[in-house]
């Protein structure tokens, strides 16, 4: 049994980015060298999110984008704001709702997804971000 | 330290099947052998979900299907649905904001989870499917 | 690779009392003494849930309870509140969106968390509550 920890980074787009980060994920778990196992992906930082989904333009370029605008609204008056002075308060809401990692089993060195199953980070922030990915890795 | 994968399938109903399968997860545990560790418990797929809730009519058979119909109603034109031609887009949104998989603990063979509290899976799409429920088992 | 289950308690305010528990799991990670792995925090009962989030006053005292109120609020006539008598359906569907564990990496036994990113604990019950968490941590 052996724990690898690999990581990878993105250059997001601010408000509802969402990427295709499965081959990342797939690369991270086969250069552990690590044959059955999971792999939990985590983003350090209160304004991402993991997830998976149907990765098509449909979903990634609008329906995504109208749900979470629908029930978490950028353009509003979060305490947050006063907090800070920033304007992210919606973004540091849908981080909460749909969380900063998710956990994936992976067998003969192979992710376990389906055909139309890729796995996602949303950047939920208004802003560009640099984003790093964390794929701690443990199996044998 | 071992890793055990662990499959069942289940046969389920369209558009918000709940099915309780804490059963089959605590046999996959039992059976692996692991006396402590981890169950990560993920469909392949990207119209299911897993979570946890008291297993019981009120909540199974129709708050959980308000709640969701609420904030991701089926009956919309998702964009989704003009890439295939299909209408599942509700239940991507739902799979992707519940999410496929969810990790619990376990100790002398036991899952750890309270008297009410039991693991489901819930059928996102709007037809009847097939779903394989892996079952990665961590531990010593 | 080892196994360690540490275990620590919390006392709640009912209705959306958000806890920041990062110093408790990582103490939890750091007792364990596994220099790296993940750690699955999970709280055993069905209206409680696990997240993360910045924690300060705007989005802990106002912006996450205002949220939650607005998709899943309290004043309403559940049936589940029909199975027995109480009064809890909003914290139990609560509980099945925010889910009732998240599993985070660690690195020389430390939490990988962004500077802004907190564990929280998530009272989603009406009532105060006692609640035990239990961090599940596997590594080497």
């Amino acid at each position: 049994m052996t724990v690898v920890l690999n990581t990878f980074e993105l250059r997001t787009k601010p408000s509802c980015d969402v990427i295709n980060i499965t081959e990342q994920v797939q690369n991270a778990v086969s250069k552990s060298g690590i044959k059955d196992g999971i792999v939990n992906v985590h983003v350090s930082g209160s304004t991402g999110a993991i997830s998976t989904v149907e990765y098509e333009p449909g979903l990634v370029k609008n329906d995504i984008e109208e749900f979470l605008e629908k029930i978490i609204p950028y353009d509003r008056d979060y305490k947050h704001h006063r907090t800070w002075g920033d304007h992210n308060g919606a973004g540091h809401l849908r981080s909460l709702l749909l969380k900063t990692s998710q956990t994936f089993p992976f067998q003969n060195k192979r992710l376990i997804l389906g055909t139309w199953q890729q796995i996602i980070f949303i950047e939920c922030d208004e802003k560009a971000r640099s984003r790093k990915i964390y794929c701690q890795i443990i199996g044998e």
